[in-house]
C-alpha cells in the first residue's frame, strides 16, 4: 500500500495536491485529480478506511464495553446492539472490561482517539465523572439510570423491579426472602438493597449471597441456602442463569420449588421457561437497540426507562 | 479537530510538510517538525488514532466474523478470543453475520480497507475460494478443518467428536439414534451425516432433526421426538442449550431421561453439569485464544486440532 507521498510520485503531482484530493477539497484541476485518482487506485491507497475516517472525521464505528461478553444479560444487550449496528451499516469495536477500570479507560480512549463515534456502556466500575469528562469526544450512551445533559442513557428501574418481586412474594406470604447480587458495591446491589428495606425494613446479611453470576454460582448458593440456620422461604435471584443452577441443585438435594423454597428469577432468559422459573421479563434486546441508537444520536440526549413484566410460572 | 491544511496554516509550513512529519518521513528541519508537532498538538490532531494508523500501516486491531453473539458456542469462543486481546492490548471488531454472505463479504473487507490488522472467522456462508482471496491483505483465521497455506486454522474435529459419540451410545446398546444440525448443508452437518453413516450405514432422515440451535429449539424438537412412529432411544444433541431444552420438555411430557430416551450433548456448557448431561467437552474458550494467537502472527500459518474428551454424567 501506498502512502500519500508514492501516490505524488507516480502522478506526478504535490503531496499536497494529494492530500487536497483525498481530503475532497476543492480548487484542484480535473486533470490532477484524476492523476492522483488514478494512482491511488494503483497503489491501492483508497482502499485505506483509516483516510477516509481520517478525512471525514468519523468511523461508523460503535464501542460498546460489556464486562462479560458471554454472560446471558450482557450477551443479550449486545446482541440488540449488534442488530440495530448491523441495520444501520456500522460496525462495533467491543472491550470486555471485567470491571478493570483500565479496561474501561483504555475502552474510553477508543472515543477520544476517533476510534469509534460512540461509546455504549453496559455497566462500569470507574466513577461516572471520570467516564463524563468523555462526552465531549463523542456521544456516550450509559444502560443505567442517569439523567444528566450530557449523556443519554436507557435503563431498566432495577430499584423498582426489585420492589415489585419482593412485594410478590411478601403478597403470596413470604417473609423470610434471601436474594442474590453480583457485586457487593454495584448500583443495581444498592438500589436492590433500598428496595429490600423499603419493604422489609431490615436485611439479614446472610440471606443476601453475593458473587451471584453464573450457573455454577446458583448450584454454590443452594448449597449455603441449605446449610442456614434459618432458611429464607422465597429467594429472589437476580438472572435466571443463577435461578436454573439453585434449582437444580435443589432438586437434586431433594428440596421441593417451591414448596420447600419459592424461586423468582430475573431476566426472563429462554432456560426460565422449560424449567418453569417465576421471572422478570426483561427487554434486554430492545434495550440494546434503543442504545445503538442513542450512540448515533450525539446532539439528541434523552433518558429512557424500559418497562419490565412479571412472567408467572410454577417456581413461586 | 483539524486537518493537516488547518495544521500547515497555523505551523506556517506547507501541508506536504505536515504529512512528511505526521508520517515520520526524515527530511524534514528539527524547527519545522517541531512547529508542526505543535500545531498539531494544539488542533488536538495527534489524538486521531485513525492518522496513526494510517502512518504505521496497523490498527491494533482484530475482526471476529460471529453467526449469532449472543449464544453460548460462539460466546465462549468470543470470550476466549477477548481474553487473548485484552492481554495483548488488542481492540476486537464484531460483526454478527446470522450466516448472511452480504454480511460476512462486508467483514472481509474490514480488512482489505486496513481496519483491522486480522480477521478470525469463527463460522461462515460464503466459499472458502472468495475468503482465501481476502487473505492477501492480511491474517485470517478459520476456526473449521482446513489445511492450506494461506491461512492459519483452529478446530475440533466434528467428524470425529460426532463419531465418538455414536460409537458410544452404540456400545451402550443403542441402534436407534436421532440427532440434531443447525443447518443441513453446514459443513459440521455434512462432517456428522457421514459419521453416522460410517457407523450405521443408513441414517432415517425423520431421526434428523434440524434448525436446533436455541433451548426453546431443544423443547420443539422433544415435542418432535414424541408424535415419531418409531422413535429413537437415543439422542445425540450438538449443543448442550438444546439438550437442555429438549431434556427439560421431555420430562415435563412424563418421559424418563435415560429411561425413554438417553441423551449425549457436545459443548460442556455450565448447564450440562446440574441437568446431568453426559456430553462432548469442547475447549472452545481455548480455541478462541489459539485464534486470536494466529490472527497476530501472520507469517506464521498453522493448523491446529483441539482435542476433546466425553465427559460421562447421568444422561446416557
Amino acid at each position: 500500500m501506498g502512502n500519500i507521498h508514492d501516490i505524488a510520485r507516480l502522478a506526478g503531482v504535490s503531496a499536497s495536491t494529494v492530500s487536497r484530493v483525498l481530503n475532497n477539497h476543492p480548487y484542484v484541476s480535473t486533470e490532477k485529480r484524476q492523476a492522483v485518482l488514478d494512482a491511488a487506485e494503483q497503489l491501492h491507497y483508497e482502499k485505506n478506511i483509516n483516510a477516509v475516517h481520517l478525512s471525514r472525521g468519523k468511523t461508523e464505528t460503535i464501542g460498546v464495553i460489556l464486562p462479560y461478553v458471554n454472560h446471558p444479560y450482557f450477551g443479550t444487550i449486545l446482541s440488540g446492539i449488534a442488530a440495530a449496528a448491523e441495520e444501520n451499516g456500522f460496525k462495533l469495536m467491543i472491550v470486555q472490561t471485567k470491571y478493570d477500570v483500565n479496561q474501561e479507560i483504555d475502552a474510553l480512549n477508543m472515543m477520544k482517539l476517533k476510534q469509534v463515534d460512540g461509546l455504549i456502556i453496559t455497566s462500569r466500575e470507574c466513577p461516572i465523572e471520570m467516564v463524563e469528562d468523555y462526552s465531549t469526544y463523542g456521544s456516550i450512551v450509559l444502560c443505567e439510570a442517569w439523567t444528566g445533559s450530557q449523556m443519554s442513557s436507557v435503563y431498566i428501574n432495577h430499584f423498582k423491579a426489585f420492589k415489585e418481586a419482593i412485594t410478590f412474594l411478601k403478597d403470596r406470604g413470604h417473609s423470610k426472602i434471601g436474594y442474590t447480587i453480583v457485586r457487593v458495591d454495584g448500583k443495581s446491589s444498592i438500589a436492590r438493597r433500598n428496595a429490600y428495606e423499603e419493604v422489609f425494613h431490615y436485611v439479614r446479611d446472610e440471606w443476601v449471597f453475593d458473587n451471584s453470576l453464573t450457573i455454577e454460582d446458583g448450584v454454590r448458593v443452594a448449597g449455603e441456602w441449605k446449610e442456614l440456620e434459618k432458611r429464607p422461604t422465597a429467594m429472589l435471584i437476580t438472572n435466571d442463569f443463577v435461578a436454573a443452577g439453585f434449582i437444580l441443585e435443589c432438586r437434586r438435594l431433594g428440596f421441593q420449588i417451591p414448596g420447600d423454597v419459592a424461586v423468582i428469577g430475573f431476566d426472563n432468559h429462554p432456560i426460565a421457561a422449560p424449567l418453569g422459573i417465576t421471572t422478570i421479563d426483561l427487554p434486554l434486546q430492545r434495550l440494546g437497540e434503543i442504545a445503538f441508537q442513542q450512540a448515533i444520536s450525539p446532539t439528541e440526549i434523552t433518558h429512557q426507562e424500559v418497562p419490565f413484566t412479571i412472567v408467572k410460572r410454577e417456581s413461586v
